[in-house]
């Protein structure tokens, strides 16, 4: 273990950011040192040989610890299968730019044996180089859709969500505007996916299925409550929509034919025990989805609002805990393997 | 441009890192399921072919704007020699895991030609895979210590630094300490460099050269001040010494030498110019060693001294000016470019 001297972070007065004019003196008084380097010395052909790297992305990692947790087993499960090859691993956690890469490093299981790189950007576009990856994995993630469907914008349309926050139980335009946009966004998200895995790589999903719908309708009801209180206009919250979209198997498969690039390998619905079910923790179930769609509230009703939101929907545990009493056994997950054609 | 929907962050009561238990239940219930896909589908010996994606290492890039421009330079020089060739560009911008990688990442170009990864971890240690780099560039980095020489915490001995911060003005005993651990430094640098890095692969450093020595002074003078106006402990300033050498091209030429894994194919003293010498702006130049060592001096004195010795430092610009002025034409950098053999 060595010492670590970090320079100044953030971009205030005293930063780094803002005060290192004289090391980038430094490097533009050596541009043409480093470019002689590279035009007198450097012959890329000799270079650009084959290598036992196996890459593995985990698309919408956020922080962790859940992400080391399944990155590990994929290395594992590998080294498994392949233990008379001498593999090294190289792990590229990704997610958006806002992530906090910052806690994800600084959490990084000292144990891991894998080689681990952060990339930030929207899996909705390139962020790989070609043919660069041999197994995509990502979990409660491409549910997230890259924008609000448009049409949930528009007063005036039936596919003004009243009252709603997400799809569940809206009317069947508001379900296909949802439906519409998650095509477009797996048509953009497997077009750049096919470019960075090689021919035989594989990608996996692990995908929350649709009683989340009625979940996290108990926000919604709880800003409904607020609506009804006079505390929150009612417009506020029939433009705040989730920008989730939980698919089928139905949907998934008609996304994979239409882009052509990947094969089917395995698709199917899982019902996990879940702990937080069995012991009806609703508390813990909501404190989850808390840390999932503050972001969202806050955005869009201040950080007042989305608080008081918070609070009234955690007094609802025991009508929650009854629900998912009841619709325990539907709470369940899709799961897809894909192979790149 | 997608909109982002980042998790709450950081380790708080209601952060995605304290509350995302549910996730992981999803992830560990799909444990099997990724495993049979691994053991039953995936071949690995088909995908590790060859790809044209050339990967280049920022060692020590903290974090920013410095770190783009340089690797920008770099991908722009290699394009420039091999426009005939279709190459795709992966940049890996490493630093220490406390380094701020979210500014680094939220600053990132959005006119860049390469993918980029944030790499956390010592470059005192291995950080990618074998034989997987093409390019390493390192600016204002190498002359970190991974620690300060354990000599030098000997009250009782001649490398106890009496007074001092650094070892430009100390006696032989406290030089030979900081070379002696800028040669252990070096050595595991090398041996991780020659895995990481392709044969016919390069490196170049950008290092600032021995002016910086005097120049740290005026910070340890501020620190004297402090001592002889009765409020600070001498000893404190004593056992405080910067964990920085910089090397000469004596000193990089041994431990190259003695790695023996790299040839040198240019090592010279540059005298650029600089803008903040010439306008004598030691304002600008002050505020700048704080962003690199207000760290060190908060870990060390605490934030009250720290700020005090950095706004004293301050009112010492116009006799650093005057230093400035009369060795500004020392005021100069080490260029190396090295191959991997």
């Amino acid at each position: 273990m060595t010492t670590s001297f970090p320079m100044n972070d953030g971009n205030s007065a005293y930063s780094y950011y803002n005060n290192s004019q004289r090391q980038k003196e430094l490097i533009d008084a050596s541009k043409d040192m480093v470019r002689d380097a590279i035009i007198g010395k450097l012959d890329v052909e000799v270079m650009l040989s084959s290598s036992h790297t196996f890459r593995i992305i985990e698309l919408g990692c956020s922080i962790g610890p859940n992400t080391f947790h399944a990155m590990q087993h994929v290395v594992d499960v590998v080294k498994e299968k392949y233990h008379n090859i001498i593999l090294e691993f190289q792990v590229f956690f990704s997610d958006h730019v806002e992530n906090d890469f910052n806690t994800l490093f600084r959490s990084l299981p000292i144990d891991r044996s894998y080689y681990a790189s952060g990339v930030p950007g929207s899996f909705h576009g390139r962020l790989f180089p070609s043919r660069s990856i041999h197994f995509a994995h990502s979990s409660c993630a491409i549910h997230w859709l890259s924008k609000i469907p448009k049409e949930l914008l528009d007063e005036k349309s039936p596919t003004w969500n009243k009252g709603l926050i997400h799809y569940g139980t809206s009317n069947i335009d508001v379900v296909n505007a949802y439906i519409a946009q998650f095509e477009k966004d797996m048509e953009i998200f497997f077009n750049a996916r096919a470019e960075e895995i090689v021919p035989g790589g594989m990608m996996v999903f692990i995908s929350p299925f649709s009683s989340y719908t009625r979940l996290v309708e108990f926000f919604g009801s709880s800003l409904m409550d607020l609506v009804n209180e006079g505390k929150l206009d009612e417009s506020l919250v029939d433009s705040f929509n989730l920008p989730m979209y939980f698919p089928s198997p139905q949907d998934m498969t008609k996304v994979v034919e239409k882009n052509g690039c990947f094969s089917i390998e395995k698709m199917e619905l899982a019902y996990p025990k879940s702990k937080l079910v069995d012991e009806i923790d609703a508390k813990t179930f909501i404190i989850n989805l808390r840390a999932v769609l503050e972001g969202l509230l806050i955005n869009h009703f201040g950080s007042k609002i989305a608080e008081e939101v918070c609070a009234r929907t955690l007094f609802k545990s025991e009508e929650i805990s009854t629900w998912m009493k009841a619709n325990g056994g539907k709470s369940c997950q899709l799961f897809v393997a894909l192979k790149r054609k």
